[in-house]
């Protein structure tokens, strides 16, 4: 049993819907029990947040959310067209006709469960299921989505629920790369990644999958393959870590210019300070990403910087400064202008001077370090989003990342 | 309480989503109770219908639905925006949300009952709900669609389940004409019509209102108004048949070239016969206008013939034909060059002479009539299309009908 997840590329038009109906019928007629979930077609969720846009500054999340699911419930219904008109038995199915229930956190919902019995029934029958992405419902039945990218988890879920054999992601690029290839013109495509791995990865803006998606396959253990639907490239395989991978020190290098650094000035330095400031931000629903705060030793006072999403940085920066207000800070300053550039790998767990190779060489090149993040196999710096590009290409080549 | 219902071009794009919306917010400040209900951005529903023929010849009518929902649940959630950004409360509900249950006939079911619970909620609440037209669920939560022009019958039903004071159509005509006035330049816009005319001209091809909502509104006692979202115009009062409507004998001329004519030749005169025919037609869900047969004394033999929408035209063809070779008739054969012509009016019925005034009209004009069907308030002939723009402007003078 095998779930198959088609990006909006790979979705764009009809088409590419009947390709991507032909791959899934050559599958099903080799004996594999396919369930395919697809995302809007390429273009179509833009359209709606410019619409929403176009009419309010600032619309209702339970209204997007209602909006924004339908591009996937439209692929869905044209995708199991197309595959009926193979010769074969198909259904759609929406994020309630799949069970798919989440909290009501609107744009950014989280499945809380799967009530997967028609989806069962269905597959019973012999029919493919088609799930439409990204959506499920709350208990109020309104209609919920869980983020871009969200096609991802809910392919993965589903694979989850029913105990599938393997997860297929369909995107428009061949794997998982050493870096942007676009970028790097010699980055490598990777065989296979462990999901901490992979998870950094996404964490840290490669965009070929949802960090959520991959939270979920590491905790159910579905083993996910990353691939082209334009190519029978076979794709990377995301897994549990085993021996080969701890060979090299260094996946890849990513990198985020979709960053803003906010930074609240001599803050108080007591206790529940920070609990105060990111319970205010994290009530909003705003996903804060690095946190960098110094010790203080002199004057009892202390600076913290973190980062958000360019895209929720002017309501983070609002409720910070209202915060900072009430703690009596010397204020509140954001920078727009910045990046996060990483490298990953579960092989610097035991490789001595990782750290001091990516200062060393982002500092020969003249980049200045604004703050630095690590966790066990990432190492995280926020620079000056000018340099990024360059950054990453130098980081490729002094961590030998081109080489097999 | 008013229900008011916005056409496709009255939600053609967000500037006019927008200005919809302050009409409506207009209203609720005079201190009206409004429930908007709204149809696809015109050219969407389109657009889905030429997305599935590119797929397939012989789309799943489940999968239409779901397809052709979207349009609708775009415009309620964008409309809730607008609303909203007027600093008013307001909330979408789908056909699901709003509990508009029907039957399983997908593309065309019929409205069962209305669960008006959770809509009546946020009315009590102060909320504007805003309602996606066209659409409901079933006994198995799939999603279906009430036909073309849908959205009225949405709105209508919705007003008989919340016992409305009145239901507005709000579309790009200004009311309910005499004939269609880009056929006929001095067409007069009517004040007033009775429920039973409008349904006639509804169902003869008077675009203007569906008839289904007719039959609704007729059926509950909702006063009905037609007008246009582009002016102040105060349109046409569908509603019960008055006095003052008895003055004149004919309200309008109706003209439809969207028919097909299909006859059965030589079918044996015998009970059973006709049931036979179109059991088989109706089983596949498709409506049949109007029937004729003449009565034969001579040879136990007779000719049936039928009209269908053109865009049925081919599947009842194909049964009629199955069952015509069962029966043993000499064949089937098809015309879709036909319009039907029809003129409408309560009046009719206490004044002589008015069909032989019609057939004389055409017979004058050279032009052939190939099928009569009557009612109480009107009367259709089946004619040649390339004649159909001609007789309705010689019936709309012959009737006086650009006299006030």
């Amino acid at each position: 049993m095998i779930v198959q997840k088609y990006g909006g590329t790979s979705v764009a038009d009809t088409g590419r819907i009947k390709s991507v109906a032909e791959r899934v019928a050559a599958r099903v007629r080799e004996g594999d029990m396919v369930i395919v979930v697809v995302s809007a077609m390429a273009g179509e969720t833009d359209k709606f947040v410019r619409f929403a846009h176009e009419i309010t500054d600032t619309p209702d999340e339970r209204e997007m959310d209602l909006l924004l699911s339908s591009g996937e419930r439209i692929t869905s219904a044209l995708m199991a067209m197309a595959i009926q008109d193979l010769g074969l038995k198909s259904m759609s199915f929406t994020g309630r006709q799949v069970g798919i229930i989440t909290d009501s956190a609107h744009t950014k919902a989280m499945i809380e469960h799967i009530e997967a019995g028609r989806l069962k029934a269905a597959l019973n029958e012999g029919k493919v299921p088609v799930v439409a992405g990204f959506q499920g419902i709350d208990e109020f039945s309104d209609v919920t989505t869980l983020g871009r990218g969200g096609s991802d988890t809910t392919a993965v879920a589903i694979a989850a629920a029913l105990n599938a054999d393997l997860c297929e992601i369909y995107t428009d690029v061949e794997g998982v790369f050493t870096a942007d290839p676009r970028i790097v013109p010699d980055a490598r495509k990777m065989d296979r990644i462990s999901y901490d791995e992979m998870l950094e990865m996404a964490s840290l803006g490669a965009k070929v999958l949802h960090g959520r998606s991959v939270e979920f396959a590491k905790k159910y253990n579905v083993p996910l393959v990353v691939r082209s639907s334009f190519n029978t490239s076979p794709g990377t395989l995301v897994t549990r870590e085993d021996e080969d991978m701890e060979k090299t020190v260094i996946t890849g290098v990513t990198h985020d210019k979709n960053q803003a650094r906010i930074t609240i000035m001599r803050v108080p330095d007591r206790p529940g300070i920070a609990a105060t400031i990111f319970n205010a931000i994290a009530a909003a629903n705003i996903n804060v990403d690095m946190i960098v705060q110094n010790i203080s030793s002199d004057d009892r006072a202390t600076d913290i910087s973190f980062t958000v999403s360019k895209a929720e940085a002017k309501k983070a920066f609002e409720i910070t400064q209202k915060v900072s207000d009430e703690l009596g800070t010397k204020g509140v300053n954001m920078n727009t202008d910045v990046a996060k550039v990483s490298i990953v790998g579960v092989g610097m767990q035991s490789h001595f001077g990782v750290a001091a190779t990516m200062f060393e060489t982002l500092s020969n090149a003249g980049i200045n370090i604004m703050m630095i993040s690590t966790s066990e196999i990432k190492i995280s710096c926020v620079i000056d989003v000018k340099h990024a590009e360059e950054a990453v290409r130098r980081l490729h080549d002094v961590f030998q990342l081109a080489k097999q």
